[in-house]
């Protein structure tokens, strides 16, 4: 079967189309005909070689949709037939067969495309978690999602006007501005905080219960100015120290959260994944938005189109 | 009655005896004969106008204890005799006499003298907050008190020790070592990162499940490294801006929290004061280690120690 394969760290160059086995599964591992493939920026850190604790080689991904074609003996929950989404997978995502354990998939909801499903592990996943395991979300409050045209700000924006909450969001371009405003924000501001300070506290001017921040090395000493009382911010990606001032959060009473979704523990994935087909099935969300489609093969135009910065969900189809 | 009166802020000599008349109390406020009062860090700082929300002339104090001598027709949960200390008053707790509504005063444990009451409002108050209300703590988790030889540092260790936590504690001299090891510190190191850097890892070396800061300006990046997977930080001290890197906590899925003591609600309140009765009570906690006493017209004086650092609580006595 066809596969990415990374033999060396380096640039999207290093994705190499590769023939591999297709691969025996065990008495607890479920095999997936592989029918979209989720490309995410993490993805592309590992290929850089960004991690440390990564080892090469290796088959990239984690997010991928597609049919069970084969379970094991100790399998009872899923069947052969099943569609179905990863988050996380036995041997890696970006292949025409998948080989998952219990735990890492999830029933795909029927009103959803195999693309839709690819695009929710990472981003809805991220999102889910950032909002409400870590900043305890609840019905009205008020949200900035600082970095909002990406896919776990845009999957934030959905999940928190599926709550009814009140979402400002920021961008860095006119294009990422509409998929904000798409995906419901009550308001959408560019991304440079000269610009947006004022603006935001003409809409908000008792402050955010919850930021969901993408970019703390650039924001979060100004986070705290517009944090409300008793307020969260939750940090989901971050490139180098910042200052802050700790009095900011001891007079608001407040908290500064960092998370990886890979430390997530079995049961919480469990919970943000049954709360997600909810929202699906039942359209108190809208389905997540897929942008620009690749064949498995083109993996490496999918990386660079990730690192200039795309918009909607970035997807990889393999030929079966 | 004799009060201290402040009529402009500045140094210690700002605190000028005074003769106010005997407040008359409303249907809702209780009168309290004063026996000891606990002069408190924050105290000094209100004094010298550093809190940009104070205002002159003023009564100063928060902390006290005394006997109820008076109370208006609609306090029901107090009677006149009952021995009591408050947190915040309605007049100021630097006073022969003092106004107090409920939710400001509690019950004094009968095995406590008035001192020792006097030590408990905002010291114990704010350790009970950091270590249960904000740092989630539990049975036998490790705790590093970073400043441990202060009052709410000293409190801080035996509220964990009262609950088996593992802790260590930092201090800055050799008499406030000693008062750490005396509340109970299984390991006490002193102040200065590169000294107490190694011992520390050598002792534990998983990280902190909490680490209680009362210096977040010199810390909280040190603090960083020392965090266990889903720690906390909870700042109580804090006096300028420090660079952290945000991927620390990420990758712990740790938060950063901050708080005063005065945003805390009165139920918050009333659950911290029924805890420390019951924990004094039963002896599980020992009383608060009271230092040096002055007279309340020597108020002065207890300032000026505060404020050079002192040991155990710094307690004013009135003469009646």
């Amino acid at each position: 079967m066809k596969t990415i394969y990374v033999e060396n760290f380096g640039g999207p160059e290093v994705l190499a189309i590769k023939d591999l086995d297709l691969p025996k599964i065990k008495d607890d591992e479920i095999l997936i005909k592989t029918m979209a493939i989720g490309v995410n920026p993490v993805d592309t850190y590992i290929r850089s070689g960004w991690y440390s604790g990564s080892k090469i080689p290796y088959v990239p991904g984690f997010d991928a949709s597609g049919i069970i074609i084969e379970k094991g003996p100790k399998i009872n929950d899923f069947n052969v037939g099943n569609r179905v989404y990863c988050f996380k997978s036995v041997s890696g995502t970006y292949a025409e067969k998948i080989v998952v354990k219990q735990g890492q998939i999830y029933k795909l909801p029927d009103n959803l495309s195999f693309e839709e499903g690819a695009a929710i592990g990472t981003p809805y996943g991220a999102a889910y978690r950032a909002l409400f395991h870590k900043g305890h979300a609840k019905n009205g409050q008020k949200v900035l999602i600082h970095g909002g045209s990406g896919n776990v700000g845009l999957a934030a924006i959905k999940l928190a006007k599926s709550l009814n909450m009140i979402v400002v969001a920021t961008a860095g371009s006119e294009e990422g501005k509409g998929l904000c405003k798409e995906a419901g924000a009550n308001l959408v501001v560019g991304h440079n905080i000269e610009d947006f300070k004022e603006e935001i506290l003409k809409f908000i001017n008792d402050g955010f219960d919850i930021i969901i921040e993408m970019s703390a090395h650039n924001n979060l000493k100004t986070d705290l100015e517009f944090m409300a009382m008793y307020s969260a911010i939750v940090i989901v990606g971050s490139k180098g120290e910042v200052p802050i001032n700790p009095r900011n959060l001891m007079s608001k009473d407040a908290r500064i959260m960092g998370f990886v979704l890979f430390n997530a523990k079995n049961d919480e994935l469990l919970d943000i994944h049954r709360n997600l087909f909810e929202l699906f099935i039942s359209k108190r969300m809208k389905p997540p938005i897929v942008g620009k489609t690749f064949n498995l093969r083109d993996a490496k135009e999918a990386h660079a189109l990730v690192e200039r910065g795309s918009y909607g969900k970035v997807i990889l189809k393999p030929d079966n």
